[in-house]
């Protein structure tokens, strides 16, 4: 047995298993495209049966024409491929002062896929979409009980009629060039782009076209910024994401010797495009640019952003590193509380020591 | 393909990868013997290459007869088999206020595994122990740079002389009745019950039998607790276990239905035996005790403890829970904090909420 047989491999980060939810090991996985086993896994259900009525999708509500389509027929329409991260609402969950409750995210619920499908705008064009259409609605295979309702209800989301008609909101098929894998949502995902992904519905079942705003409990209750402790007062439906980063390497709290040490990571953003990247050494007083790897082809994917840090003083060292978009937001030094942890997007920040 | 088809498992969490150190998923690992792929990795160096040389045990120092063992040899002699927990002294040292510099271990750096072997007693008499024997050294084949030391350094640790004369203290060949995997010190390791598991070296190259105290630097500079920031002074080596829980379940910042839910999780010591564990809804102003499952057979094995919580009212609970070992000692409600970040064993604390 020799020492280049050793396999060491990261694996996913497990975080609860009934109902599986596990997260990408983000700060060992610096590929452009996370591997699907490394994809994570965010479910609020057991995983639903597969049966011939999963290759069926039903289109129903304001439109001339409801029906289904087959998966079969899916396939065969003009399709689209698109690289974006995918980004559970409650990632970095675990970094609210005070404590929320709620699946407790380190910064793992992000991964970047490549996804294939047909534009949902081509299905809707296709039914007849009226003109009486308000909020399109997705509901998946899996349904089971929430805590504190009565009764089973399905997962179900819904995104306003602008986002469903966007070209590049799909009905995915396959994910990272291959058919969805079943904890992923085969046979049919919905994928929008730029929301966190509570939007992109797994197991797609039904879409369902509204006269008016939808009401189902993972819409009207749940995926809120909810300001207060003890009121609903001034909830705000959590949509697009937030602009954010990663501090992939060094690891937070990691001793160091003098010289040359990359400091990377990932930056996103649901609104424009990552415009900068800046990293201080001086907890905030002053910024310097890091270098930013984009993919100009790709509208959505995620940025590379590094720093090479040449350190000769010992000492103990914070590390900040704070993204811009290209609307102006940027990542805030207080992140506002919210009682359901969701869009946590604090300036990154890591202690480190140089010995 | 169905529901009863789904894989759902837990994973070690991966903490770092150079040098490889991943966890036990503790909270979704129930068995009584962690599984050997669960079974936490805690490495200093890159994984040393498996020779010729790595199958035979050398004796050396202060004994009548140096020389050394061969792997052979030592599969023949009289054996021992032990149930029992390995903790590394780095468990819960992200529990730590402020941070310490080190390797961010949560609660998953402890398994409890089979270990079979030669007790090391034996060994010591057949080469012949001098009485000026004081410490014995025991080196890994694993070496390495540290940082902030010049040169290469092998892993070496020592044990004073009536720990390594103890009748349970092993030269291991297998790990849960297989021969110990090549990641957990094939084909050699040093198994010290009791102590934190840098005692328990693996790979085990040589035994040396000094005159005086070991000064190696991962004896004399690092595994101690070291009480100050900016000065040595009055520092503690690093030794047996503390007393010491884990809540597995149900996992921090739940939310849960009103009714009957079960509490459950490990406790185990580096001294005596688990002798209760008490569990608190009203932030440690009353105790209740829990029910223990313990082997009378295992003198080392942990304790699982359990408590059945009936709860109808709504709102948040605090739960704490505090084991109590037979030499009197308690989980403290505040740890003193060591610079290393050693040694963390504060009562076990998470919030829930009934909704």
């Amino acid at each position: 047995m020799q020492r280049e047989k050793v396999i060491i491999k990261p694996y996913l980060t497990t975080i609860s298993l009934d109902p599986e939810n596990q997260g990408t090991p983000i700060h060992f996985s610096d590929d452009w495209i996370t591997p699907e086993p490394l994809f994570f896994l965010r479910n609020h259900y057991p995983y639903p049966p597969i049966t011939p009525e999963s290759f069926k999708l039903t289109v129903s509500g304001e439109v001339e024409e409801p029906g289904y389509f087959n998966y079969e027929q899916l396939l065969q329409m003009p399709s689209k491929t698109i690289v974006l991260p995918l980004e559970c609402s409650g990632n970095k969950r675990k970094e609210f002062q005070p404590p929320t409750f709620g699946t407790q995210w380190d910064d793992g619920a992000i991964s970047q896929g490549v996804w294939t499908g047909v534009p949902l705008r081509d299905l809707l064009q296709f039914s007849g979409l009226k003109t009486s259409a308000c909020d399109i609605v997705f509901e998946g295979h899996d349904s089971g009980k929430i805590v504190g309702l009565e009764g089973d209800h399905p997962f179900a989301r819904s995104i306003p009629i602008d986002v469903a008609l966007h070209p590049d909101t799909l009905i995915a098929y396959a994910l990272n060039d291959k058919p969805i894998t079943y904890k992923h949502g085969y046979p049919l995902r919905l994928i929008v782009p730029k929301w966190y992904a509570m939007a992109s519905v797994k197991w797609l079942k039904k879409i369902t076209i509204l006269d008016e705003p939808f009401d189902g409990p993972y819409q009207a209750l749940d995926y809120h910024y909810f300001p207060y402790e003890d009121s609903d007062e001034d909830k705000v439906p959590v949509t697009t994401m937030k602009v954010n980063t990663i501090i992939q390497q060094p690891l937070p709290q990691s001793s160091l010797d003098p010289g040359i040490h990359l400091i990377y990571g990932i930056a996103w953003t649901g609104e424009g495009i990552i415009d900068k990247v800046d990293i201080s050494f001086d907890k905030g007083a002053s910024w310097l640019k890091t270098k930013l790897r984009q993919d100009q082809s790709e509208t959505y994917s995620w940025t590379v952003w590094s720093y090479i840090w040449d350190v000769n003083k010992k000492g103990k060292y914070t590390v900040m590193v704070r993204a811009t978009d290209t609307t102006g937001r940027e990542q805030p030094a207080h992140v506002t509380w919210n009682r359901l942890g969701y869009g946590y997007n604090g300036i990154s920040t890591i202690n480190l020591q140089i010995v």
